[in-house]
């Protein structure tokens, strides 16, 4: 019951959970997370989830990289995770924040990717116009798929899907509005997906 | 660009992934969706996840027998997923309102799972209170395990941890805030767990 009130830490977060669908899943993950280059964030794995924290550039950059790079081992894999900004108290790990700017994983490899989002603003009254206005975002950027109860559908290239992702939780954000959730669920190599 | 204002139909939904970590993943899924009772509950499944929706004591009852039918192959399965209930215009599909309130699977086998959730109630000034006292209420459940950042760790038997699920989700809203969001990870016969 400590802090009831939101934080103003520029922090940004990312809880996931990455799973091949393989018997190999701990040599698919592990190296994932060793391979690529995760030192401009804080990061933390435990029995169910990994959690990485830091500038936004850097969060949405070792996400992509985790993914993209476990998706070149051919296996199906699911991304599943909530990007989190502005709330409650998360101040701790802050010296990440001193990182350049600069991403360090540069991968360009071109990967297919068939995903789901879903934007919660929280205490923002207006929070469906901006729920509505991303959505139009998706659309413009060439990457929406379509509509759907609870989320809506964003497929492309890995590249082009994250770049959108990291382009609307700038933007579904404000300095009124700091709190914003973002579940993101990913499918990569799927069977589904015709060998895209 | 329809309707920007909340329902208030008592549809209650479940967006989620079920990842069995084998290579066999689609027997494992197919087996799950086929053997549990799901004629309580609206379904469907795209490319990336599987919507199940309807009266909140069938969603809830499907979401575990779901998970508990995967689980009992033994093999590493991970169910990651969003509740919601309330928002926005969640409308078609209604007809399962008028399914009897009995729930189909009763499976009373005990598993071992652990798992992270996070609320979400939206457009509610005051919901972090709310959170910390659902966060409470696992304590006096017996089935919290650990703070963290994003979401709180909630772990022990299949049933107790859904009872709990389910409880949570029906005390986070109210009449006056309707709209709801609860996400959960869940892990199951992960190698870190030690056998349980
Ligand atoms: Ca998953």
């Amino acid at each position: 019951m400590e802090n009831l009130h939101c934080g103003v830490s520029p922090i940004v977060g990312f809880r996931f959970t990455l799973n091949p669908m393989t018997d190999d899943f701990v040599a698919v993950i592990k190296g994932a997370l060793e391979e690529v280059d995760t030192s401009t964030v804080w990061m933390h794995t435990d029995d169910v989830s990994t959690v990485i924290r830091g500038k936004q550039v850097h969060v949405f950059n070792v996400a992509k990289a985790l993914a993209l790079h476990a998706a070149k081992t051919g296996v199906h894999v699911a991304l599943n995770g909530t990007f989190s900004a502005g709330c409650p108290g998360d101040t701790t790990g802050d010296a990440f924040l001193d990182k350049p700017d600069e991403p360090l994983n540069n991968d360009p490899t071109k990967q297919y990717v068939s995903s789901q989002f879903a934007l919660y603003p929280m205490n923002n009254p207006d929070y469906m116009s901006v729920i509505y206005r991303e959505v139009e975002r998706a659309k413009e950027r060439g990457v929406f798929n379509e509509s759907m109860h609870y989320a809506s559908g964003i497929h492309g290239d890995i590249h082009d899907v994250f770049d959108f992702y990291e382009e609307t939780f700038t933007h579904a954000r404000s300095e009124e509005h700091r709190h914003l959730v973002m579940t993101v669920s990913m499918s990569i190599n799927s069977p589904s997906h015709g060998g895209k």
